[in-house]
């Protein structure tokens, strides 16, 4: 049985969205899932659902990151957080992987110094998915995990994205493209043109720059950009979205006629905003540390949980990242070398 | 009387929108205009319409640029496009600025090529507004004029930016912020840690980091960033707002009553893409270069065009490049020296 840790003091509705999430995953996946964080709270919560005979177990951890916490601090001083303890089980064989809807960049320094990179990867990535106007999903990497890439780690990011996207969505050769501000080859900045010349070398479906409006297009399977650029345009979108509602929302209560708009209008855009959300689509993977990773939106309710541990038991059944490990080793793309 | 140099042959909608958008900023705004372009298709389109005793004149030029153009062949090879044509027309002193709505990069190019930029500015910059949900208008630069910039030129780009925005918007103390992927000053990457440490102590109201998702926030009326960020912030927001409301059509356009709640959607949304839509603000200036210069949308109309037209005149009037190349001097950055 696969067995995954949770973090359940990380999201804004932890340990609540967490626990009933876990039941959800335990009961509709059959997977096993291990309950992290302060033993009290965890027990409190489970008492109030029905879960007899799943696979639900606690791990006491006595110290909680907040969202305020710096990385490197709560990684430094907060040694018994809930996420210090789920790295550690899925160090030590004990879970396949873990789910964090907490703090991101703590849960990424975290993993990334308990659980170390795998052999052939110089820099994990955080792998977000961007809704297309095909109706399906595009993966943008790196949203933010590592800054100031070099071309070798945008390489790495291609084959990491590509194997990740086809084990989640089944796609046989799914297209890869480059972010940049131009579809020609040499338009770009010095890393992308030079990311450009070694991509298309690469036994990959590379289909070229995709610019930043094309993004939601669905030109491109897996995106890949450096960790500033990727995490600008996630986080510019979420904005916008946040915008473009407020906006319509006011146009939109100025009559009653426009009212009765509204209330189709915003059913629409609430389910849009809903694709926007990673969480529905079982978050955001760091690719390339030493073990399964998941971290979810930080206000992930016990769905996105819930889809968030289904994928993390999918990414280890599937054995992504001995997969990943065999890939890049073949290719030899390392900058370690 | 001031005299704007239009590319009549820039946009989608050119002759025709470059024409009417002319022969109104004439008659509203008292500006001289002259229309650059092949002659017969200009005076063609002039004679559709009633302009006796508006200060217009044809200025011919052979040669059309192409929206397919690559910015450095049009400026090599087309030397008598309507866009060489109008940038010497600054550059002699014979019109105060110029506006196109053409090919950006060619545009850009060959601006930069034939009037080069003032003593104190390394690289020019193309500075683009962002509508805010305070109701106002960010502008961010730089959005596409450079890629791979130092900090020494987003200190440029501050001041430059600064001083447009209060000669445009009558803002006594614009608001600087950084654009970044943290609001801690530790938080970015290399060349945004520098920049902020360098502008923090400039004479601005330096509001520090804007992360992506508070860019529509309107938390900095001024956002500096390197030219690949800003254009991959500003394609990608584009492309979101295509997207959102393809998919807003399609979910209200399922039943008769989510349709009635289409109409008045519809107009919301149409609002809200106008604003997004630089155009309406008179277009994107590129400033830096010795001369005015305001670039519009491919899609301009001719109310675009009018305030693209009017934004040149007060930009020349409030002697936008007299003041960047003072206040540049005085605090001195550059890299030249």
């Amino acid at each position: 049985m696969t067995t995954i840790a949770l973090d359940a003091m990380g999201g804004d509705h932890a340990p609540r969205a967490e626990v009933e999430g876990a039941i959800l995953a335990a009961r509709e996946f059959g997977v096993r899932v291990l309950l992290v964080g302060q033993q009290e709270a965890v027990k409190h919560e489970l008492a109030k659902h029905s879960h007899r005979g799943l696979p639900l177990e606690i791990v006491h951890a006595s110290e909680v990151i907040s969202m305020d916490d710096s990385p490197v601090m709560a990684f430094r001083k907060k040694k018994d957080s809930s996420v210090h303890v789920s790295a550690r089980l899925v160090k030590n064989g004990e879970a396949d992987g873990f789910v964090s809807a907490g703090n991101t960049g703590a849960v990424m320094a975290t993993a990334h110094f308990i659980l170390g990179t795998l052999p052939s990867v110089d820099r994990p990535a955080l792998a977000a998915p961007f809704p297309t106007s095909r109706g399906g999903v595009s993966v943008m990497l790196d949203v933010g995990a590592n800054v100031d890439s070099k071309a070798v780690h945008l390489e790495q990011f291609a084959i990491m994205g590509e194997i990740y996207y086809r084990v989640i969505f089944g796609t046989r050769r799914p297209k890869v493209g480059l972010l940049s501000i131009g579809e020609e080859e040499v338009k770009g900045n010095e890393l992308t043109k030079e990311a450009h010349n070694r991509l298309k070398r690469m036994p990959l479906h590379f289909v070229g720059n995709v610019e930043g409006r094309h993004v939601f297009a669905g030109e491109a399977d897996v995106i890949v950009c450096d960790g500033f650029i990727g995490n600008v345009a996630l986080k510019i979108s979420e904005g916008l979205v946040e915008h473009i509602g407020t906006t319509l929302k006011e146009a939109l209560n100025s009559t009653l006629a426009s009212q009765v708009g509204y209330v189709f209008a915003r059913k629409a855009f609430a389910d849009f905003k809903k694709k926007l959300d990673y969480s529905e689509y079982g978050g955001a993977p760091l690719l390339g540390v030493r073990g399964i990773l998941i971290i979810g939106h930080g206000r992930s309710n016990e769905n996105a949980i819930k889809n968030a541990i289904r994928v993390a038991a999918e990414l280890s059944h599937a054995k992504l990242n001995e997969k990943i490990e065999q890939e890049l080793s073949e290719v030899g793309v390392s900058a370690k070398r």
